[in-house]
Protein backbone atom coordinates (compact mmCIF):
# COMPACT_ATOMS: atom_id res chain seq x y z
CA UNK A 1 0.00 0.00 0.00
CA UNK A 2 2.57 3.03 -1.19
CA UNK A 3 1.77 5.43 -3.88
CA UNK A 4 1.83 8.90 -4.80
CA UNK A 5 -0.59 11.20 -2.93
CA UNK A 6 -3.59 11.70 -5.21
CA UNK A 7 -2.71 15.68 -4.65
CA UNK A 8 0.28 14.88 -6.36
CA UNK A 9 1.36 16.53 -9.40
CA UNK A 10 2.41 13.90 -12.45
CA UNK A 11 6.31 15.31 -12.72
CA UNK A 12 7.68 15.10 -9.37
CA UNK A 13 11.46 13.46 -10.01
CA UNK A 14 11.81 12.14 -6.71
CA UNK A 15 8.84 9.93 -7.12
CA UNK A 16 9.50 8.76 -10.59
CA UNK A 17 11.07 5.45 -9.19
CA UNK A 18 7.97 4.57 -7.47
CA UNK A 19 6.77 1.27 -8.03
CA UNK A 20 2.69 1.52 -8.68
CA UNK A 21 1.13 -0.97 -6.20
CA UNK A 22 -2.50 -1.95 -5.81
CA UNK A 23 -3.91 0.94 -3.50
CA UNK A 24 -6.82 -1.44 -2.08
CA UNK A 25 -5.46 -4.16 0.66
CA UNK A 26 -6.54 -7.65 -0.16
CA UNK A 27 -7.93 -7.30 3.78
CA UNK A 28 -10.21 -4.41 2.93
CA UNK A 29 -11.26 -6.02 -0.37
CA UNK A 30 -12.21 -9.04 2.28
CA UNK A 31 -13.95 -7.30 5.30
CA UNK A 32 -16.22 -5.47 2.01
CA UNK A 33 -17.24 -8.88 0.70
CA UNK A 34 -17.67 -10.47 3.97
CA UNK A 35 -15.23 -13.71 2.48
CA UNK A 36 -11.27 -14.03 1.65
CA UNK A 37 -10.76 -14.16 -2.50
CA UNK A 38 -9.55 -17.56 -3.65
CA UNK A 39 -9.79 -20.51 -6.24
CA UNK A 40 -11.91 -23.22 -6.09
CA UNK A 41 -10.10 -25.46 -8.53
CA UNK A 42 -12.41 -28.78 -9.79
CA UNK A 43 -10.71 -31.61 -11.48
CA UNK A 44 -11.77 -35.21 -12.43
CA UNK A 45 -12.85 -36.56 -15.35
CA UNK A 46 -15.45 -35.61 -18.27
CA UNK A 47 -18.82 -36.54 -16.92
CA UNK A 48 -17.82 -36.33 -13.13
CA UNK A 49 -20.34 -33.10 -12.67
CA UNK A 50 -17.72 -30.33 -12.87
CA UNK A 51 -19.30 -28.17 -14.61
CA UNK A 52 -22.76 -28.45 -13.27
CA UNK A 53 -21.53 -28.48 -9.68
CA UNK A 54 -20.06 -25.26 -10.60
CA UNK A 55 -22.39 -23.24 -11.78
CA UNK A 56 -25.21 -24.48 -9.12
CA UNK A 57 -22.27 -23.61 -6.61
CA UNK A 58 -21.87 -20.32 -8.28
CA UNK A 59 -25.68 -20.06 -7.91
CA UNK A 60 -25.91 -20.79 -4.54
CA UNK A 61 -22.55 -18.92 -2.82
CA UNK A 62 -24.29 -15.89 -5.11
CA UNK A 63 -27.74 -16.28 -3.37
CA UNK A 64 -25.59 -16.07 0.27
CA UNK A 65 -24.24 -12.75 -0.81
CA UNK A 66 -20.67 -14.10 -2.39
CA UNK A 67 -18.87 -12.47 -4.85
CA UNK A 68 -18.10 -15.37 -6.81
CA UNK A 69 -17.39 -16.42 -10.66
CA UNK A 70 -16.98 -19.40 -13.02
CA UNK A 71 -14.56 -20.22 -14.72
CA UNK A 72 -14.83 -23.30 -17.16
CA UNK A 73 -14.27 -24.35 -20.86
CA UNK A 74 -17.10 -22.52 -22.62
CA UNK A 75 -15.70 -18.96 -21.22
CA UNK A 76 -12.11 -19.70 -21.92
CA UNK A 77 -11.87 -21.56 -24.76
CA UNK A 78 -13.81 -18.90 -27.15
CA UNK A 79 -11.71 -16.51 -25.46
CA UNK A 80 -8.47 -16.13 -23.55
CA UNK A 81 -7.42 -19.28 -24.94
CA UNK A 82 -9.10 -19.27 -28.55
CA UNK A 83 -5.88 -19.71 -29.94
CA UNK A 84 -5.31 -22.73 -28.49
CA UNK A 85 -5.39 -26.65 -29.56
CA UNK A 86 -5.22 -29.70 -27.66
CA UNK A 87 -1.69 -30.89 -28.44
CA UNK A 88 -0.12 -31.79 -24.95
CA UNK A 89 1.86 -28.18 -25.24
CA UNK A 90 -1.75 -26.26 -25.64
CA UNK A 91 -3.25 -28.46 -23.17
CA UNK A 92 -0.34 -27.15 -20.17
CA UNK A 93 -0.92 -23.56 -21.36
CA UNK A 94 -4.54 -23.94 -21.27
CA UNK A 95 -4.22 -24.77 -17.93
CA UNK A 96 -1.69 -22.43 -16.97
CA UNK A 97 -3.60 -19.33 -18.43
CA UNK A 98 -6.38 -20.82 -16.41
CA UNK A 99 -4.39 -20.74 -13.56
CA UNK A 100 -3.29 -16.94 -13.56
CA UNK A 101 -6.32 -15.66 -14.39
CA UNK A 102 -7.97 -17.52 -11.49
CA UNK A 103 -5.03 -16.27 -9.23
CA UNK A 104 -6.41 -12.40 -10.34
CA UNK A 105 -9.60 -13.16 -9.50
CA UNK A 106 -8.61 -14.43 -6.11
CA UNK A 107 -6.50 -11.46 -5.94
CA UNK A 108 -9.13 -9.11 -6.49
CA UNK A 109 -11.32 -10.43 -3.83
CA UNK A 110 -13.64 -13.21 -5.74
CA UNK A 111 -14.08 -16.81 -5.11
CA UNK A 112 -13.47 -18.27 -8.62
CA UNK A 113 -14.68 -21.39 -9.59
CA UNK A 114 -12.62 -23.46 -12.33
CA UNK A 115 -13.73 -26.46 -13.85
CA UNK A 116 -11.25 -28.19 -16.05
CA UNK A 117 -10.57 -31.44 -16.29
CA UNK A 118 -6.93 -30.54 -15.72
CA UNK A 119 -5.46 -34.69 -15.82
CA UNK A 120 -2.14 -33.74 -14.90
CA UNK A 121 -1.04 -33.30 -11.48
CA UNK A 122 1.69 -30.98 -12.68
CA UNK A 123 -0.53 -28.33 -14.39
CA UNK A 124 -2.41 -28.29 -11.30
CA UNK A 125 0.72 -27.69 -8.95
CA UNK A 126 1.27 -24.52 -11.01
CA UNK A 127 -1.72 -23.38 -10.58
CA UNK A 128 -1.59 -23.64 -7.10
CA UNK A 129 1.37 -22.10 -7.52
CA UNK A 130 -0.34 -19.01 -9.36
CA UNK A 131 -2.55 -18.46 -6.34
CA UNK A 132 -0.89 -19.30 -3.33
CA UNK A 133 -2.46 -19.88 -0.33
CA UNK A 134 -5.58 -18.84 -1.91
CA UNK A 135 -5.52 -22.01 -3.67
CA UNK A 136 -7.85 -25.00 -3.10
CA UNK A 137 -7.92 -28.41 -4.95
CA UNK A 138 -11.71 -30.19 -4.98
CA UNK A 139 -11.77 -33.20 -6.70
CA UNK A 140 -15.20 -34.22 -8.13
CA UNK A 141 -14.50 -37.63 -7.94
CA UNK A 142 -16.41 -40.09 -9.96
CA UNK A 143 -15.86 -43.45 -11.50
CA UNK A 144 -15.13 -44.17 -14.92
CA UNK A 145 -17.28 -46.24 -15.16
CA UNK A 146 -20.06 -44.14 -14.25
CA UNK A 147 -18.66 -40.72 -15.92
CA UNK A 148 -18.62 -43.40 -19.57
CA UNK A 149 -22.51 -44.44 -18.93
CA UNK A 150 -23.45 -40.50 -18.48
CA UNK A 151 -21.26 -39.43 -21.45
CA UNK A 152 -22.97 -36.42 -22.03
CA UNK A 153 -21.20 -35.20 -24.47
CA UNK A 154 -21.07 -38.18 -26.65
CA UNK A 155 -17.17 -38.13 -26.13
CA UNK A 156 -16.69 -41.63 -24.50
CA UNK A 157 -18.20 -43.41 -27.16
CA UNK A 158 -15.71 -41.59 -29.58
CA UNK A 159 -13.31 -42.20 -28.00
CA UNK A 160 -13.91 -45.79 -27.76
CA UNK A 161 -14.14 -45.55 -31.35
CA UNK A 162 -11.05 -43.79 -31.64
CA UNK A 163 -12.27 -40.88 -33.35
CA UNK A 164 -10.50 -38.75 -30.42
CA UNK A 165 -7.09 -39.18 -29.71
CA UNK A 166 -5.15 -38.54 -26.28
CA UNK A 167 -8.97 -39.30 -23.96
CA UNK A 168 -8.44 -38.98 -20.38
CA UNK A 169 -9.51 -41.89 -18.73
CA UNK A 170 -9.70 -44.10 -22.06
CA UNK A 171 -6.53 -43.29 -24.10
CA UNK A 172 -4.76 -40.51 -21.58
CA UNK A 173 -4.06 -40.96 -18.10
CA UNK A 174 -6.05 -38.75 -15.62
CA UNK A 175 -3.96 -38.28 -12.66
CA UNK A 176 -5.86 -38.16 -9.24
CA UNK A 177 -5.04 -35.29 -6.91
CA UNK A 178 -3.24 -37.19 -4.30
CA UNK A 179 -4.33 -34.82 -1.41
CA UNK A 180 -7.03 -32.08 -2.34
CA UNK A 181 -8.84 -30.11 -0.33
CA UNK A 182 -11.70 -31.33 -0.39
CA UNK A 183 -13.55 -34.33 -2.55
CA UNK A 184 -16.52 -34.65 -3.74
CA UNK A 185 -17.93 -37.91 -4.26
CA UNK A 186 -19.93 -37.62 -7.29
CA UNK A 187 -20.98 -41.12 -8.65
CA UNK A 188 -24.42 -41.64 -7.33
CA UNK A 189 -25.00 -38.70 -5.29
CA UNK A 190 -27.81 -35.91 -6.09
CA UNK A 191 -26.79 -32.42 -7.22
CA UNK A 192 -27.86 -30.83 -4.59
CA UNK A 193 -25.82 -33.03 -1.84
CA UNK A 194 -22.55 -32.63 -3.75
CA UNK A 195 -23.52 -28.92 -3.87
CA UNK A 196 -24.00 -28.86 -0.11
CA UNK A 197 -20.28 -30.21 0.47
CA UNK A 198 -18.70 -27.20 -1.42
CA UNK A 199 -20.58 -25.13 0.18
CA UNK A 200 -20.37 -26.50 3.52
CA UNK A 201 -16.72 -26.24 3.20
CA UNK A 202 -16.51 -22.80 1.40
CA UNK A 203 -18.33 -21.06 4.13
CA UNK A 204 -16.01 -22.58 6.99
CA UNK A 205 -12.81 -22.19 4.17
CA UNK A 206 -13.82 -18.39 2.95
CA UNK A 207 -15.91 -16.42 5.48
CA UNK A 208 -14.53 -13.87 7.93
CA UNK A 209 -15.49 -14.63 10.98
CA UNK B 1 -30.98 -18.99 -17.17
CA UNK B 2 -31.11 -22.77 -17.58
CA UNK B 3 -29.55 -25.13 -15.72
CA UNK B 4 -31.00 -28.76 -13.98
CA UNK B 5 -32.78 -28.07 -10.64
CA UNK B 6 -30.29 -28.73 -8.40
CA UNK B 7 -32.16 -32.01 -6.57
CA UNK B 8 -32.04 -33.61 -9.81
CA UNK B 9 -29.41 -36.21 -10.03
CA UNK B 10 -26.58 -36.77 -12.33
CA UNK B 11 -27.58 -39.00 -15.01
CA UNK B 12 -30.71 -38.20 -16.52
CA UNK B 13 -30.42 -38.34 -19.95
CA UNK B 14 -32.76 -36.20 -21.09
CA UNK B 15 -30.38 -33.23 -19.50
CA UNK B 16 -27.52 -35.35 -21.06
CA UNK B 17 -27.47 -32.97 -24.19
CA UNK B 18 -27.75 -29.69 -21.99
CA UNK B 19 -25.63 -26.79 -22.53
CA UNK B 20 -24.06 -25.38 -19.27
CA UNK B 21 -24.66 -21.62 -18.60
CA UNK B 22 -23.90 -19.69 -15.59
CA UNK B 23 -27.38 -19.26 -13.02
CA UNK B 24 -26.61 -15.98 -12.02
CA UNK B 25 -27.68 -13.34 -14.25
CA UNK B 26 -25.16 -10.42 -15.10
CA UNK B 27 -28.08 -7.98 -14.09
CA UNK B 28 -28.27 -9.60 -10.75
CA UNK B 29 -24.85 -8.93 -10.13
CA UNK B 30 -25.05 -5.22 -11.14
CA UNK B 31 -27.59 -5.25 -8.96
CA UNK B 32 -26.23 -6.32 -6.30
CA UNK B 33 -22.86 -4.14 -6.80
CA UNK B 34 -25.20 -1.03 -7.24
CA UNK B 35 -23.08 -0.57 -11.15
CA UNK B 36 -22.60 -2.82 -13.64
CA UNK B 37 -19.49 -4.54 -15.14
CA UNK B 38 -17.27 -3.26 -17.64
CA UNK B 39 -13.84 -2.62 -18.79
CA UNK B 40 -12.13 0.95 -18.65
CA UNK B 41 -9.37 0.54 -21.10
CA UNK B 42 -6.62 3.45 -19.97
CA UNK B 43 -4.18 3.40 -23.25
CA UNK B 44 -1.66 6.39 -23.78
CA UNK B 45 2.43 6.94 -23.65
CA UNK B 46 4.47 5.65 -21.60
CA UNK B 47 5.12 8.24 -18.48
CA UNK B 48 1.42 9.46 -19.69
CA UNK B 49 0.20 8.59 -16.06
CA UNK B 50 -1.80 5.33 -16.75
CA UNK B 51 -0.66 3.19 -14.02
CA UNK B 52 -0.61 6.07 -11.22
CA UNK B 53 -4.07 7.01 -12.33
CA UNK B 54 -5.16 3.47 -12.78
CA UNK B 55 -4.31 2.73 -9.08
CA UNK B 56 -5.87 5.97 -7.76
CA UNK B 57 -9.15 4.90 -9.15
CA UNK B 58 -9.10 1.94 -7.94
CA UNK B 59 -8.55 3.73 -4.38
CA UNK B 60 -11.26 5.95 -5.39
CA UNK B 61 -13.69 4.08 -6.81
CA UNK B 62 -13.50 1.11 -4.13
CA UNK B 63 -14.57 4.19 -1.63
CA UNK B 64 -17.08 4.27 -3.09
CA UNK B 65 -18.33 0.86 -2.89
CA UNK B 66 -17.48 -0.27 -6.40
CA UNK B 67 -16.22 -3.71 -7.20
CA UNK B 68 -12.87 -2.91 -9.15
CA UNK B 69 -9.74 -4.24 -10.14
CA UNK B 70 -6.40 -3.09 -12.00
CA UNK B 71 -4.81 -5.06 -14.68
CA UNK B 72 -1.67 -3.86 -15.48
CA UNK B 73 2.40 -4.62 -17.00
CA UNK B 74 3.54 -5.57 -13.10
CA UNK B 75 0.62 -8.15 -12.87
CA UNK B 76 0.29 -9.30 -16.13
CA UNK B 77 3.54 -9.80 -17.29
CA UNK B 78 4.54 -11.81 -14.31
CA UNK B 79 2.16 -14.18 -14.65
CA UNK B 80 -0.82 -14.49 -17.37
CA UNK B 81 1.72 -13.22 -19.79
CA UNK B 82 5.10 -14.54 -18.82
CA UNK B 83 5.52 -16.52 -21.39
CA UNK B 84 5.81 -13.46 -23.66
CA UNK B 85 8.33 -10.70 -24.81
CA UNK B 86 7.99 -8.03 -27.08
CA UNK B 87 8.36 -9.20 -30.12
CA UNK B 88 5.47 -7.96 -32.42
CA UNK B 89 3.60 -11.13 -32.50
CA UNK B 90 3.94 -11.32 -28.70
CA UNK B 91 2.76 -7.52 -27.74
CA UNK B 92 -0.43 -8.43 -29.97
CA UNK B 93 -0.97 -11.39 -27.89
CA UNK B 94 0.03 -9.67 -24.69
CA UNK B 95 -2.90 -6.81 -25.83
CA UNK B 96 -5.04 -9.79 -26.93
CA UNK B 97 -5.08 -11.62 -23.52
CA UNK B 98 -5.31 -8.47 -21.60
CA UNK B 99 -8.88 -7.78 -23.65
CA UNK B 100 -10.08 -11.23 -22.98
CA UNK B 101 -8.92 -11.16 -19.16
CA UNK B 102 -10.47 -7.97 -18.73
CA UNK B 103 -13.86 -9.19 -20.27
CA UNK B 104 -13.87 -11.83 -18.03
CA UNK B 105 -14.25 -9.68 -15.17
CA UNK B 106 -16.41 -7.36 -16.63
CA UNK B 107 -18.62 -10.48 -17.13
CA UNK B 108 -18.62 -11.23 -13.14
CA UNK B 109 -19.82 -7.79 -12.44
CA UNK B 110 -16.30 -6.27 -11.89
CA UNK B 111 -15.09 -2.97 -13.14
CA UNK B 112 -11.50 -3.69 -14.56
CA UNK B 113 -9.00 -1.39 -15.02
CA UNK B 114 -6.41 -2.20 -18.08
CA UNK B 115 -3.80 -0.01 -18.09
CA UNK B 116 -1.05 -0.73 -20.95
CA UNK B 117 0.50 1.74 -23.67
CA UNK B 118 -1.49 -0.52 -25.98
CA UNK B 119 -0.13 1.43 -28.68
CA UNK B 120 -1.88 -0.01 -32.16
CA UNK B 121 -5.51 0.67 -32.61
CA UNK B 122 -5.99 -2.79 -33.73
CA UNK B 123 -5.36 -4.35 -30.59
CA UNK B 124 -7.38 -2.20 -29.15
CA UNK B 125 -10.25 -2.63 -31.13
CA UNK B 126 -9.82 -6.67 -30.52
CA UNK B 127 -9.76 -5.39 -26.92
CA UNK B 128 -13.32 -3.67 -27.52
CA UNK B 129 -14.78 -6.73 -29.91
CA UNK B 130 -14.02 -8.99 -26.22
CA UNK B 131 -16.22 -6.95 -23.94
CA UNK B 132 -18.56 -5.97 -26.76
CA UNK B 133 -20.34 -2.69 -25.32
CA UNK B 134 -18.88 -2.64 -21.61
CA UNK B 135 -15.63 -1.43 -23.15
CA UNK B 136 -14.88 2.38 -22.51
CA UNK B 137 -11.64 3.48 -23.91
CA UNK B 138 -9.98 6.33 -21.97
CA UNK B 139 -7.05 7.88 -23.65
CA UNK B 140 -4.51 9.21 -20.72
CA UNK B 141 -3.78 11.89 -23.17
CA UNK B 142 0.20 13.30 -22.48
CA UNK B 143 2.14 14.94 -25.10
CA UNK B 144 5.46 12.56 -25.94
CA UNK B 145 7.76 15.54 -24.97
CA UNK B 146 5.91 16.05 -21.59
CA UNK B 147 6.18 12.13 -20.97
CA UNK B 148 9.81 12.08 -22.45
CA UNK B 149 10.59 14.71 -19.92
CA UNK B 150 9.11 12.90 -16.65
CA UNK B 151 10.65 9.79 -17.97
CA UNK B 152 9.36 7.61 -14.99
CA UNK B 153 11.47 4.72 -16.00
CA UNK B 154 14.45 6.19 -17.79
CA UNK B 155 12.88 4.39 -20.97
CA UNK B 156 12.78 7.35 -23.16
CA UNK B 157 16.56 7.90 -22.18
CA UNK B 158 17.54 4.38 -23.07
CA UNK B 159 15.78 4.16 -26.52
CA UNK B 160 17.04 7.61 -27.42
CA UNK B 161 20.28 6.09 -26.70
CA UNK B 162 19.38 3.17 -29.02
CA UNK B 163 19.43 0.79 -25.95
CA UNK B 164 15.53 0.10 -26.42
CA UNK B 165 13.89 -1.11 -30.08
CA UNK B 166 10.50 -0.30 -30.91
CA UNK B 167 9.84 1.96 -28.24
CA UNK B 168 6.23 3.81 -28.20
CA UNK B 169 6.71 7.80 -29.44
CA UNK B 170 10.25 7.42 -30.09
CA UNK B 171 11.05 4.54 -32.98
CA UNK B 172 7.44 2.88 -32.92
CA UNK B 173 4.25 5.12 -33.76
CA UNK B 174 1.43 5.55 -30.96
CA UNK B 175 -1.87 4.92 -32.60
CA UNK B 176 -4.11 7.44 -30.59
CA UNK B 177 -7.56 6.51 -30.42
CA UNK B 178 -10.03 8.17 -32.94
CA UNK B 179 -12.75 8.10 -30.84
CA UNK B 180 -12.60 7.18 -26.84
CA UNK B 181 -14.88 7.51 -24.69
CA UNK B 182 -13.29 9.18 -22.44
CA UNK B 183 -9.59 11.35 -22.76
CA UNK B 184 -7.84 12.57 -19.63
CA UNK B 185 -4.95 15.60 -20.19
CA UNK B 186 -2.69 14.14 -17.93
CA UNK B 187 0.06 16.77 -19.18
CA UNK B 188 -0.30 19.37 -16.98
CA UNK B 189 -2.85 18.81 -14.67
CA UNK B 190 -2.71 16.95 -10.53
CA UNK B 191 -3.26 13.87 -10.25
CA UNK B 192 -6.57 14.35 -8.48
CA UNK B 193 -7.63 16.10 -11.02
CA UNK B 194 -7.64 13.32 -13.30
CA UNK B 195 -8.83 11.30 -11.27
CA UNK B 196 -12.07 13.46 -10.66
CA UNK B 197 -12.50 13.20 -14.67
CA UNK B 198 -12.42 9.64 -14.93
CA UNK B 199 -14.48 8.70 -11.32
CA UNK B 200 -16.91 11.34 -12.74
CA UNK B 201 -17.48 9.43 -16.39
CA UNK B 202 -17.44 6.23 -13.68
CA UNK B 203 -20.37 7.31 -12.15
CA UNK B 204 -22.23 8.30 -15.03
CA UNK B 205 -21.76 5.20 -17.28
CA UNK B 206 -21.85 2.52 -15.14
CA UNK B 207 -23.74 3.44 -11.63
CA UNK B 208 -27.34 2.61 -11.15
CA UNK B 209 -29.83 4.62 -11.26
Amino acid sequence: MTGRPPNQPFGVKSENLTIVEHRVATSSRAQRNGHAGGVLWFTGLSGAGKSTLAMAVEQHLFGKGYQVYVLDGDNIRSGLNANLGFSPADRAENIRRVGEAAALFANAGILCIAAFISPYRSDRERARQAAGKAFHEIHIDADLAICEQRDPKGLYAKARAGEIEDFTGVSAPYEAPADPELTVDSGDRSIAACVQDIVTYVERAFKLK
